[in-house]
C-alpha cells in the first residue's frame, strides 16, 4: 500500500536520490571525469545544491554511488552451472569496465586509457572516506560472485583448500591489471580462457586441458 | 677505458640523470605524490630547470622513469625452480608495493591507500603519452617473468594451451586487484597461497592440492 500523501508536495528522498543518480549517469557519460560537475547535476536533477551536498559531499562519492547503481544492474546468475555463470557474469563486468573506458572523450580507435574507472581508483586512494565507500561498495557486489563460488565448492566441484576470495582475485584481478596496468584488451574471448583457466586451478578433481595444443 | 676528459666540467648526461632519479626517489618518499615538486627535485639534483624538463616534462613522467628505476632493483631469478622462482618475484612486487602505499603519508595503522601507485594509475588514464610510457614500462618489465614462464613452459612442467600473459595476469592481477580495488592485504602468505593455486592450474600434469582441507 502506498500512502498518496507521500507522492504530493516534496518528492521522497529515493525519488531525489534516484533522480540525482540518473543525471549524474547522463552527465558522466556526456562530460568525462573532469568535466563532471556537480552544480550541473543539482541542475539536471531539479535539486537544491544543499541536497545534493548533503547526500554527497564530493563528486567522487557522488560517482562511487553511481557505480553502485551501475554494478547493481548486472545480475549474478547461479544456475548451477559454474563455469557459464562466471563466464556471463564477468563478460558484463569487462563490458561495463571497457564502456567507462570511452566515457566522455571521444574514443579514438586504439585508445587504451582506463578512463573514469582510474580516476576512481586515485579519488579512493586520496580521500580515506571515499576510500572506505569505494571498498564497501567492492565488498558488497563481490558477495555475490564470491558465493557462486562458494556453492560450487558445496556441490564438490571446487577444492576445499583454494578459498573463494583467492579464486576472485585471479578472475576480477586479471581483468582490472589488463584494464589498469598493462592496458591490455578484455574482450569476451579473453574472458572464457581465463574463466577457463582459474577452473582448471579450481578443480576439486583434476581437469583435462580445456585448451589442448593448437596444431 | 674512460676518457678523463669526459669527467671534468659538466656532467654527462646519464650523470645527471641518475642525480634526478635519486633525488626525485628521496622526495617522492619523503613528501609523497600531492607535494613532490618538479623545481625541488633540480634544486637537489643540482641541475637546470630546463635539464629536467626537457627531460622528463612533467612529474608524472619523472615518476614513471623512477618507477622503472626500482622495478630493475629487483632480480628476476630463473633456478629452474618455478614456483620458488615466482614466489620470490612476486614477493619483491608485493613488498615495493605496499611500500609505496605510505610514501609520503604518516602510514597509520590499518591505511588501506593505495598511495602513489593510484594517482600513477590516473595520470596514465589521464594522459596519452603518460599511459604510453607505463605501458611500455610493464611490457618491458613483464618480459622477464613471462621469459620465465616460457622456459618452464619448455621444460615440460607447464601447459601448451595457456599462455604466459594469462597466467602472469592472474598472478599479477590479484596483486594490484587488492591494492588498487579492494584494499585488501598483499602479504607473504598471500603470495605463497596465489602461486601455488594458479600454477595447479597452469600445471602440464594435474598436481594435486597444495593446500588439503585443514582439519
Amino acid at each position: 500500500m502506498t500512502a498518496p500523501a507521500a507522492r504530493r508536495g516534496r518528492p521522497r528522498n529515493e525519488d531525489a536520490d534516484g533522480r540525482i543518480l540518473e543525471a549524474a549517469r547522463k552527465l558522466l557519460f556526456e562530460r568525462g571525469y573532469d568535466r563532471f560537475a556537480m552544480d550541473e547535476v543539482a541542475a539536471r536533477a531539479q535539486v537544491a545544491k544543499t541536497t545534493l551536498y548533503r547526500r554527497w559531499p564530493t563528486k567522487d562519492h557522488l560517482l562511487v554511488a553511481l557505480v553502485a547503481r551501475i554494478q547493481d544492474e548486472v545480475p549474478v546468475a547461479d544456475t548451477g552451472d559454474l563455469r557459464r555463470d562466471l563466464v556471463v557474469y564477468l563478460t558484463a563486468v569487462a563490458t561495463g569496465l571497457n564502456g567507462m573506458r570511452a566515457v566522455g572523450r571521444p574514443g579514438a580507435p586504439g585508445d587504451r586509457s582506463a578512463g573514469v574507472v582510474a580516476e576512481l581508483v586515485a579519488a579512493a586512494a586520496r580521500h580515506p572516506d571515499v576510500g572506505d565507500a569505494v571498498r564497501a561498495l567492492f565488498a558488497r557486489r563481490n558477495a555475490l560472485p564470491l558465493a557462486l563460488l562458494d556453492r560450487a565448492r558445496e556441490r564438490g566441484e571446487l577444492r576445499t583448500g583454494c578459498s573463494s576470495e583467492l579464486v576472485f582475485d585471479q578472475l576480477a584481478g586479471a581483468l582490472y591489471y589488463r584494464l589498469l596496468v598493462t592496458g591490455e584488451p578484455i574482450g569476451a574471448e579473453y574472458v572464457e580462457e581465463l574463466v577457463d583457466q582459474v577452473l582448471v586451478g579450481a578443480a576439486a578433481t583434476p581437469r583435462p586441458d580445456p585448451r589442448p595444443e593448437r596444431t
